[in-house]
């Protein structure tokens, strides 16, 4: 079911060259995963987040502020985010992240989140990686925008686990 | 059962005064809820975040990453926010969050996420109110550190929903 609903891919930068071996992360390389949010994933996050703020229930409510239907929850979309860092890196350190919500996503938008390296730095055996986090819908409208710190173990891309 | 799990409490800014209307949000007023993840809490949230890192199943995956033992996903910590927020102003609109993270939290750790009002302005009949956005365990460690803004229906602190 994962599979169905999450796609995974690597955008090396331009300097990227496949020699054969582990796809090594490089400053301008970037991460996608698409994923579709239904009705029972909103559900599913109020009851683990306690979130039931009447804008994901209430379509009245949300047509009310003017929204076209009721929102998903925007740290669930936002988690992509962390979702893409931690299956490229396992055992990745989250650090920081900054997110500035644009527009709404309403259940069933494909949403495209993004990670691209912005800067890699070398820290006892550890690499502190800085991206920009960009979550985007209807092929490129911009819905959430950001930045994030991640400590990686390594900086072997690992495939990501769906 | 979530009675148990969450606790709330506001407290006004020194200038708040008791008229036996509805609390006014007001800026230095602070919003506090408190919780305690459990292990049950991170798998949900890993269900539906679709957020897999071994650092929050693994407690050797943890160890060997210099923590005590597996973390509970930082972005569900961070949850706390928009949920006091919207628990007391159902309908907000998350605008804009920032999180760094500064401890780890693990299951069991009891939870303070507090919201200060810093700055609140009108515009177009609603109200756009900033919050500093703190989370503490042990009694006063920080935990998370960041800003919030959001779109306010009312400035009417309605109790919160539990």
């Amino acid at each position: 079911m994962l599979i169905k609903r999450l796609v995974s891919s690597f955008v090396p930068s331009s300097g990227f060259s496949s020699s054969g071996g582990p796809r090594i992360l490089k400053t301008g390389d970037i991460l996608r995963q698409t994923r579709t949010f239904s009705e029972l994933d909103v559900l599913e996050y109020a009851k683990v987040s306690y979130d039931s703020n009447p804008l994901h229930f209430d379509s009245k409510c949300a047509q009310n502020a003017g929204f076209e239907a009721q929102l998903v929850h925007g740290m669930l979309v936002a988690a992509l985010f962390p979702r893409i860092i931690s299956s490229h890196f396992p055992g990745a350190i989250y650090v920081s992240q900054s997110l500035n919500f644009k527009l709404p996503v309403y259940i069933g938008d494909e949403i495209v989140g993004e990670i691209q390296a912005t800067n890699i730095k070398e820290n006892k055996k550890r690499h502190v990686a800085k991206f920009a986090t960009k979550c985007f819908k209807n092929g490129g409208d911009l819905v959430i925008d950001g930045e994030a710190m991640a400590v990686l173990p390594t900086l072997a891309v690992e495939e990501a686990s769906m």
